[in-house]
Formats: C-alpha cells, sequence, structure tokens
C-alpha cells in the first residue's frame, strides 16, 4: 500500500481517516491543504508527514507563495514528529527550481532508508511480534519502519507473527496496520491495547517493536500513547523492546524526553468513534497523542546504519548525506 | 442510576449496551430472555448478573419451568464471574414460594454489601483514583464496588478524582462510568486504556481500585481485560492497587488463577464500534474477556467486611449468612 503520491505537478493523499472502508485519495493543490491534511491526519507517521511538508513546500514555491510563511505553516501543523523540521532545514537551502526534486528524492531516500533499517533490525525478529500504531507503508515512504523489520524478516525467511493493538484513540493499528497486514499477507492478530499484558504473560511474545516519533540524544523515546505502557510491560516480562528510528527522527539538540513537546489532541477523539458517541457528549478527557518512553527501558534503536544504544554515534559527514 | 429493576412479576434491565445515548428498558418476561441479556452483556458486572440470574430464576418458577433446566441455563449465560454460580448455589435450597423473595433479598444484600465495602474502602482513596470498566451502580444492585468506594470516600468528605479507562473492547468506561460520574456529580477524566502508563508516570494517580470477576483462594485476581496491564503499571509506580471484592467473588474452590476459566468472546467486538467497521472485515482477532492479575500484584482486597489479604479468613457461620 501507498499513502503519497506525487506527478510532478501536484500531490495526492490517501485519506488514511477512511481506511479500512474506504480508499479515497485527496487531490493537494496548495501547501495550505497539505498542512491542513497534516493536521487532519489525512496523511499520518513520523516520515510521512515529513515527505508531505516537502511536497507542500514545493506546492508554494510552484505557486509562487512566500517560502518563509509556508515553511513555517507547514512545521506549524504537528508539534511532536521531528522529521517534519528536519525536512524543512534540508529544503531551506534548496534554490526554488529544486524544491521538487528534492522532495522527490526525500521521497524515495526514505523508502530506501526503510529497507536499509528493516534488513538491520530482521535477525532480532522471531515468533511474535507485538506492535503499536502503524509504522508501515502508509506511515513511510515505503515498506515501513517497524512493520518494515517485519517485512524484511518475512524476506528473509523467518517464522513471524504480528500481534497489532488496535491503538485508540485513532485506531491506526486496527485500520492501518490490520489493513496492511491483511493486503500484503502479513501473519497478525490485532488486539485491544490492555490485552498487552494478558498477551505478555502468555509467553507469545518474542519482541516488542514501536516506531517513534521523536528520540532525545539520550534515547528518551517520544512515540505514540500506549508505547510507554508497552515498554514498562514488556520489562517486566523480560520480552525485548525495540524501537524502529530512521536517523532523521534523532533529536540532537533534546537532551532528553522532558524536551520533547507532547501534543494535546482534541477531546472529540475520545469521545466518539466513527459517527457513534461512546462517551457523555460533555465528557471531560486526557488526550495527548505521544507519550515518552525512558531510554532505560529500550533494548536498542535500529536505523538504518544498524542497531544503536546511547550514546549515539556522531553526525558524520557521509551519514550526512542520506540523514 | 439504576440496573435492574423487579416489581414482584416481572424484571426490567436497562439495556447497558445503548448507553450513553440511550436509556431504554427491557422487559423480561422469562428465564430464558434473563440468560441473553446476560450473555448479550445487556446487564454486565459480576454482582449485576447474580441479581439478574436470582429474578431469572424466580422467573422460571412463576412460569412452572424445569427449574434444574433454568438454573443450568443461567449458570451457562456467562462463565467467568463467580457470583451467577454462587446465588444459584444459594437459590438451590430455597422452595419455589420463597425464591422471588430471597432473590429480592439477594438485591437488597448486594446494595447493603457494597455500602459496607465502600465504607472500609474509602480511607484507602485520596487525589487521583483510577480505575478500569464499570463497577457502579450500573454492576451491582447500587452504589458499587470499586466506584461505591469512590461515592463512599466523597460522602466522607475526600477529595478524589476518578480517571476512568474507556475499557475497550466493550467501552464500559466510557459509556457507563463516565456516565455514571457525569450523572452523579463524581469529578472525573476519561482516557483511553494505552494512556494508563502516561497517567501514573505523570503523578496524577494515588491509587489504582478495580472490581473483580471470580477471585482465588491464593488472591489471584479475574477482572475485566487490562486489569494485569494496569496492575503491572501500579507497581512500576509504586502506587498501590486494590480490588473491590465483594466476599461472593472470592472462590475458594480455585486454588490458584489458573483454575478460572476465562471467556473468549465474538472478533465483532473488536472489528466494530457501533455501526463503524474499524479493522478489515475478516481480522482474526483476540478478545479475552478478562485477565489473570496475580495476588503479589495486589496491596489489599477490600471487602464488606474489611481490607483482607491472603490467606484469607475462612467463612463462618455468622458472615456466611449474609454471603
Amino acid at each position: 500500500m501507498e499513502a503519497i503520491r506525487w506527478d510532478g505537478r501536484q500531490l495526492y493523499l490517501l485519506d488514511q481517516r477512511l481506511l479500512p472502508d474506504q480508499q479515497e485519495w485527496l487531490t493537494i493543490p496548495h501547501w495550505h491543504a497539505a498542512a491542513k491534511a497534516i493536521s487532519n491526519m489525512v496523511v499520518r507517521g513520523a516520515p510521512a508527514i515529513a515527505i508531505t511538508a516537502a511536497y507542500g513546500l514545493a506546492l508554494a514555491v510552484q505557486a509562487g507563495d512566500n517560502r518563509t510563511e509556508a515553511a513555517q505553516g507547514l512545521a506549524r501543523s504537528r508539534p511532536t514528529a521531528v522529521n517534519l523540521q528536519w525536512v524543512l532545514d534540508r529544503l531551506q537551502s534548496v534554490p526554488d527550481a529544486s524544491v521538487a526534486r528534492e522532495a522527490e528524492r526525500i521521497h524515495a531516500e526514505d523508502r530506501a532508508i526503510c529497507e536499509q533499517l528493516g534488513r538491520h533490525g530482521a535477525p532480532l525478529l522471531d515468533g511474535g511480534v507485538l506492535t503499536i500504531c502503524n509504522t508501515g507503508s502508509l506511515a513511510t515512504g515505503g515498506h515501513g519502519t517497524a512493520l518494515g523489520m517485519v517485512r524484511s524478516a518475512i524476506e528473509q525467511g523467518r517464522s513471524v507473527h504480528v500481534y497489532a493493538l488496535e491503538t485508540r484513540p485513532y485506531l491506526q493499528g486496527a485500520r492501518l496496520t490490520a489493513t496492511e497486514c491483511a493486503v500484503d499477507h502479513i501473519p497478525y492478530t490485532l488486539l485491544t491495547d490492555g490485552m498487552a499484558g494478558a498477551l505478555l504473560a502468555s509467553g507469545r511474545v518474542g519482541s516488542v517493536v514501536v516506531g517513534c516519533d521523536r528520540v532525545a540524544k539520550n534515547g528518551d523515546t517520544a512515540n505514540k500513547i500506549g508505547t510507554y505502557s508497552l515498554a514498562v510491560l514488556a520489562a517486566h516480562h523480560a520480552v525485548p523492546f525495540y524501537v524502529a528510528m530512521p536517523t532523521s527522527t534523532l533529536d540532537r539538540t533534546c537532551i532528553d524526553g522532558t524536551d520533547i513537546p507532547i501534543e494535546e489532541r482534541p477531546a472529540s477523539e475520545v469521545r466518539t468513534i466513527g459517527d457513534t458517541w461512546i462517551a457523555p457528549r460533555e465528557a471531560n478527557v486526557w488526550n495527548p497523542a505521544f507519550d515518552v518512553t525512558p531510554a532505560e527501558l529500550i533494548d536498542g534503536w535500529v536505523t538504518e546504519h544498524g542497531v544503536w544504544k546511547p550514546p549515539f554515534p556522531p553526525p558524520v559527514d557521509d551519514l550526512s548525506r542520506t540523514r
């Protein structure tokens, strides 16, 4: 499955809010629409929103809009994922005429990075792989990060079975990961978030693998809400817990997790599902979109360069070309 | 709020599947309908389904049905909650003419037991109280078990704030607990199940309190799926974890948690919410309704006789009259 298409002039996004029941592609004519698609979660997943922002800037340049204004508007569309800022920084010095081509390059690179990451991470997986949210081709330029490790493991002939937490409130696990697994013939079982402990206690999970939205210099990792619970549960059951981290998600300017801004999203996401009200209309709600898992609960950060542990290697020129 | 009404001839159940949006009472004319209401979750909560089964047997006697057949049918309606079996055992030796009156007595006693339990448990609560599922008046003859402790704490002038996990897949926290809290002016915040870890890490929770469906002799406790995850998370954060346990939920014939049967419910509960499909139509699903929390993760079992720890006091004649 893919989430983002670009025909050289216009951007098309698969409306992930309508999955699994409808597959509808939205035409994104303008950078404003790209920013809105990110904040509305038409597209989500740290790498995918970065690619969308890159094309958004290309749209701004094509339209002759104020480029700084566009970059600022796109950067503000969601606060936690750092890849978004990383992409806009990378595009800052690119001349107008080359922005679209650079965005295409970022898109293609992301897929290649996922495939490298997957190859490095695949040997860590065997048997049951518990995961949260969606970290597959829909969240990236293709292949996926945590789910990319699973794809690579299958390519390497390993026997793996995905246990996908449904991931309330936005249900990325149920709507997106289960759909990707079904379409791509990856063996999987869907379960609710509260079942993670019981599943780990049953002995069916060999490893827990998650994506990330921003990793601090010390390894503290912001990812989809529920990841921290999962890390504590994995540690309690002595099951290894890995973070799939394209190095563009590492934010060396954050010393630790307390520096990472956590987005709170609207109460309506918790009060309703589709058109169904599942709580009182005025219910008081807490809805943080992410949580921070302390580095000490994480057994490895799987990157396109190999499996890392803090202190992370410094950026080198050779690496920075693909970062 | 109340869930169960009896007018001396007929049984009426609030259809809890339709909450919070609709308040509809179903007339239950026959024990078959009572058993179906239990298995379909029109009524749920270990004490409430036991009361419903008692009235179901009264309906069978009134209609001149085979009493043994009715008792067996009611006992099979849900497998995990032991109160159901306890009530049917208690009614076995009651003469036909007295079954309805004994069912009314069981109903009234349950409310009184909840109030006693609440008074014993209230001093354990201060500040944030994290809970799962619904353990309020809708789950019992009135007042509630874990939520009854909260009610009693408020009556005693303690400052408490309920953090209600929405409790997928059946959403008893969102649909029922949030509704009860809103109606009864109990301060509360609703959150998704995956947010429990982040909430505990934030320092806002003083205690975790849950209900139970069956407690083994050694203290291992079966309760709503997600309870075990919560117990592990509470232990990790050194937050005390209490089980509100009417002594009718203690099953001394279960030596430990491995003796407790765990009901698996239909995949449709995970694949859909209301009329909305949230996963592929053929999604592979794991849907256990309960999990078992080992006794060592539990700091106290709050009963109508006080706060207990294993080995639990033996049943005494004086107590057994109200058990």
